[in-house]
């Protein structure tokens, strides 16, 4: 079979027994392995938590949408993402680039700067990696951080616990698809919503806010809200409803796509906002102490064979045809 | 100006200046950073000891000259082998894969199986990674190890040193000759230097004898000899001597090549050994104890504008045409 007729889940599940039959993993130092946003390390210092993301030309970012520091910015944003969905703080990364020949140093040089310029606003000191040549230009990168030990996890949803989501959805996505269309021209209002294509924002600092005041937890949804929930709901064994009105749809995603603005906040993917659950007494609260921090969007269920559910005022099933991204059609 | 027009070591250079600009590395937990095998960072437990590598297809390993399990032990070893030049003991592991959609899945179980013989023999527990869609294959690996502390660093090289390699040279590479060539279909020696093209072996036993023993400088010769103790003199401001008749090529090179077989063994990289300097007293005690170890093979001198000359047994300089591997000009 190829992989394009494969699911990512199933292709990482067969890894991962894989890797259990040979039981090679410690499990007295390693706390969580793989299948979360990053693993994790007990050390004598508490937890390091290490996690690892690449972009690859043409298939998570192209050159004609974006400058070479947006790419730099993107592919380090990326993994301190996944940093924040397990409420780490970035202390380190190594970087390794896929390079053409023919492409410029300076290209390289302004990739580095965007990059260097996520590191300086939100951490993650570059201490390495390797330069490789390459047909198509890739960005793997890989953070060490550190948590004081109150652990975010995608496998700690509950049944009965409200959903909620940090900042709005839909906007880098939507923002992808206006370029893509060669609307910007026409519409001024269409350069902001570029800008957020590329300059997307980890949530580090909110990470921490929301595990210090106890919520257990949490994935980043850069693949897409259904299609991050979905594996949330896989790996705590429960299903989600979501109330599609209540999602907080980017204003520029509504302003440019009026008529179908929520496949983007669905399905649309690259958002590297945070989905977390939480008994909804807890939510609420956090939301009185900090009213800008998320927006509660839905319920956990108990397991069942459609993990998430998207229903609209009426309690209707929403129908999107998209669901997220299948990293092998392409 | 092209990637191809410039040096690895200038553009990496670059970048390193870039960083240092911004301040960003804390000094006070980073032992070594950027231009070494490895990072060290200083921790409660000693030192840890990060290395990441990366395999591209066509550039690094083809299809057609090893099977998918070969691909996956060599990924995984030749990130040991970074580990192993400074010394280290390898821990956890983060892989990543980019796979293009029409692979079979069988091939990437394949990988992993190579790639966790490797793991069962030498260490470096599989805890995590990422699978990227991507047209030609890539395996990053990023490897955590520890130290106790007495690092084997490439800037340690004083003159007066003697020079000294593990195992023997030019045998990988001259086996991928030997296959391009198609000559291993008329000789039944060439099915084992085929071997030796992708079962590499990481000098990790070797390089903590070496370390135990007093030895303080050291890298690993995945991109040549000539090519890599010139990095080695670089970032130790000295040259090098090395004796063509000392070095001690792989008898299956040898065998293949019997007029040519040292600028496989000088400049054929993918070997994966280990060179070291050391006061000559303290390598021929070693050798005494461990005869198998090491061979020395030169001497390092002063800084000089030739950084390492390749002498015959009259004192003249061997000229090879090929100069180990620039990255960027294929």
């Amino acid at each position: 079979m190829q992989l394009k007729n494969i699911g990512e889940f199933e292709l990482i599940n067969r890894i991962k027994q894989k890797i259990d039959l040979r039981g090679k993993t410690d499990a007295s130092s390693v706390v969580i392995g793989i299948g979360d946003d990053g693993a994790v390390l007990r050390s004598l210092e508490g937890f390091q938590v290490v996690t690892t993301d690449t972009m690859v030309e043409d298939v998570h970012f192209s050159r004609l949408f974006g400058s070479w520091e947006d790419i730099g910015w993107k592919a380090m944003a990326s993994n301190l993402s996944d940093i924040a969905a397990m409420a780490g703080k970035p202390d380190y990364s190594l970087v390794t680039l896929g390079l053409p020949g023919g492409l410029e140093v300076e290209a390289v040089e302004k990739l580095y700067d965007g990059l260097l310029d996520c590191v300086d606003k939100f951490g993650g000191a570059v201490i390495g990696g390797d330069i490789v040549s390459s047909d198509k230009v890739f960005v793997t990168i890989t953070v060490f951080g550190t948590t004081d030990g109150s652990l975010l996890r995608r496998s700690n949803a509950k049944v009965g616990d409200s959903i909620a989501v940090t900042g709005s959805l839909g906007g880098p996505s939507a923002a992808l698809e206006v370029i893509k269309l060669g609307l910007e021209e026409t519409n001024g209002g269409f350069s902001a919503l570029a800008e957020t294509h590329m300059r997307v924002t980890p949530r580090l600092s909110e990470a921490n806010v929301l595990a210090r005041k106890g919520v257990l937890c949490s994935m980043d949804i850069s693949d897409g809200l259904k299609n991050d929930l979905e594996k949330l709901c896989s790996a705590s064994d429960v299903s989600a409803r979501v109330f599609a009105e209540e999602i907080p749809v980017h204003p520029l995603a509504k302003h440019a796509f009026p008529e179908d603005f929520l496949r983007f906040a669905v399905a649309g993917g690259e958002d590297y906002e945070l989905v977390v659950t939480a008994p909804s007494g807890l939510l609420h609260s956090i939301k009185l102490e900090f009213p800008n921090l998320i927006t509660i969007i839905g319920r956990i269920g108990p397991s069942s064979q459609e993990k998430v559910s998207i229903l609209d005022k009426n309690g209707s099933l929403v129908n999107l045809t998209s669901g997220g991204w299948n990293h092998f059609l392409s």
